[in-house]
């Protein structure tokens, strides 16, 4: 096979066979293939597309470009849960502590941030001392003992995958359903989970901006994670308006902190206890409203803080010292009416010029900086209100992005829904 | 300007300006656009085209990447050649002796061979002693006084296309007519000539397959030259089979000597003439028919050939010591029928396997090996009749190939045409 031939045929839409996709993933991880041609070959991907037979090659060589971890020696079914990524969203933190404090076992590989979109890992870093770097023995026997374990996935799982993503970050080809949805599930399959459950985001603040390409994305990985024996689930969630009042670091976990005590943000409250719910349905094989029923107690009980708190100190933290910024900018409405959106891409930019988050993979983060929505979508202001605050650390920035990230408006537009649906 | 957003833009189809499109070419030649990132947006170009009027800003930004040719000082009008490449394509060396014996001047900057496509300069090199690296005043001073020259294309002329090009070649975005258009009118108007005739082929053997594409190439290449205040003609040519029955180097040379001295194959004499006919009517601002009297009578008296001479003689090279191998294998018929087509790129690939040509850029090549076809498409054969000789220098090959590019069959079909027409 020559690697030219194979770019000139999906140049002119053709469609590879499994042989040849291996081909391509192998050789490219070898470096027998360069980056200016794989470059060349994603793009022709991204406007020609790959079918869902390729995409599941696509998977499986990714998949087996390096090591799967194996859960099995923990008792019980496992969820895996999985964002594709958007502004302000806290999930993780909020739903694994309430389902593993209703018994179910959550061995949580998690990422850390680029760009826009925030990563788990680092939220978990703002608490001083959480370590998220455990070998594979100690990550797995903390999951048999406590339920519940999160740790950062090593280079050693999908290599293929860590090279593809970072080339598709420099030359214009991330947005391919096929690409994402390949990236995402070679992950998966290779962490171990029985069963997935997927949030996949649509919005300004999302990989991909219209509601029905996140649905194509969402079949696509369902009929992945199904086609591999592992069922398969993914909730649509709107991104237009980032998730919850608070985005940074440290200002994210105290936000997790508040729904977990009963308070909170009722977007993101609600989508936590609806992931949890199909979460402890999909292990335990129950119906979904008792498995509510369930999820409801846990945080009505305060058992789902107490297993955040067990989270916190088994793993090195120390919940008590999480530090945020005390240097606040308060900014009000110069308009009176409804807010019809708060930009969620808009909302992003300001936090990583805050310094919330990273432009490149070696920038440092500033955990104590952010910005916390006073208002939400769908209340009216009068001029002078207060909309927001800015938590600021070392970098100055235009405090107008957060301002004009907010819509405001004489009439006043429905409200989108958190949830859209589910695709199963 | 980030060359991620301009990539997207061509990705979802967007239009350049020209703006854009200087800073393109310029950051890539400047080495502040990586290959990997140029060889995705080339597939975005590939696949989602330029318009007419992003190709004419990307020839301008290629053409001012480079030094400019000035052959003002030559008298009269100066018309260029370009074939866009074929098999078995030497009527370089046939028109512009012709045409120079009439009193017009050609000064030709020509290229070498890559890959199936043979190039000018490896043809003239097959004579002992020819000496194509003239600098430019020794170049224009041979033109004022012989009418003609034939050189090398220095690295100061279009070094955006040199560049773009090697890159194309190995990721697969060759065959785009506006990248295949800026790439070659670039070069044309670089190196100064006042009107441009074309020859651009369609077939098997020529870079675009389709006739149709092969005229909207001329047609866009007949524009971009227009638009310069370059009268431009093209010529659509067919290269299904290849051109005339010799192909490799020296036996080109030779068989380029028998058209001039009144013998050769037919179709190749036809293009000739053709091509020579209208080089003429477009330098002297004569009538088609009168210049084609002229082209005829000089061949008919043997001014082009002495013309030819001439050229070997001023350019150091010796006729007489022309080196074609004398190992000589025959092929032969396995079937009785009519020769319904002689597959050029068939032919190409036994020529190149010979060592008649490039693979890559490094390879040295063997001047005096390649295939001279005995019949023409339209003759019939009997099982046994010599079809081709094949020239063997050191390098084996299967002689399958040649063979197989025979296309015998009991029907006849009728003989496409050497010159489709011409795009004015």
């Amino acid at each position: 096979m020559y690697i030219v031939d194979l770019i000139n045929k999906k140049r002119m839409n053709g469609k590879f066979n499994k042989n040849e996709i291996k081909y391509i993933v192998d050789s490219y991880v070898q470096g027998k293939i360069e980056d200016y041609q794989m470059s060349a070959l994603l793009m022709a991907i991204c406007i020609n597309g790959l079918d869902s037979e390729e995409t599941i090659y696509l998977t499986d060589a990714m998949l087996d470009s390096g090591d799967k971890i194996d859960l099995s020696s923990i008792p019980g079914i496992k969820v895996d849960k999985h964002s594709t990524g958007g502004v302000g969203d806290k999930t993780t933190l909020i739903v694994l502590p309430i389902v593993a404090s209703l018994g179910v076992p959550v061995a949580k590989m998690s990422g850390r941030g680029l760009g826009y979109t925030g990563g788990t890992i680092d939220k978990l870093e703002s608490i001083p001392g959480f370590n998220v770097n455990l070998n594979i023995s100690d990550f797995i026997n903390q999951v048999k003992k406590y339920n519940i374990c999160i740790g950062t996935t090593t280079s050693s799982i999908t290599p293929a995958d860590k090279k593809i993503y970072a080339l598709r970050d420099v030359t214009g080809t991330v947005s391919s359903k096929s690409l994402i949805a390949a990236s995402i599930m070679s992950k998966k399959l290779a962490t171990g989970a029985d069963k997935i459950l997927l949030d996949v985001k649509y919005g300004n603040g999302a990989l991909l901006n219209d509601m029905n390409d996140a649905i194509d994305l969402a079949k696509l990985m369902v009929y992945i994670g199904n086609s591999h024996g592992k069922e398969t689930r993914a909730l649509i969630t709107n991104m237009n308006y980032p998730l919850g009042n608070m985005v940074g670091n440290a200002l994210e976990v105290k936000e997790a902190i508040d729904v977990l005590t009963g308070g909170g943000n009722k977007d993101l409250r609600d989508l936590c206890i609806t992931l949890a719910s199909y979460m402890v349905s999909m292990s335990k094989n129950s119906d979904f409203m008792s498995a509510q029923g369930e999820v409801l107690s846990s945080l009505r009980t305060g058992k789902a803080y107490q297993k955040f708190l067990e989270l916190v100190k088994l793993q090195g933290g120390n919940i008590n010292s999480i530090n945020i910024s005390s240097k606040i900018i308060e900014i009000k409405s110069t308009k009176s009416g409804f807010i019809n959106n708060i930009s969620a891409i808009s909302i992003a930019e300001a936090a990583l010029k805050l310094g919330s988050g990273r432009m490149t993979k070696n920038d440092t983060i500033d955990m104590s900086v952010g910005i916390e929505t006073l208002k939400n979508v769908g209340d009216y202001v009068n001029i002078g209100d207060s909309l927001a605050k800015i938590y600021v650390g070392s970098k100055e920035i235009d405090y107008n992005i957060v301002l004009n990230a907010f819509e405001i408006s004489d009439s006043k537009i429905e409200k989108e829904p958190i949830i859209y649906g589910i695709i199963k």
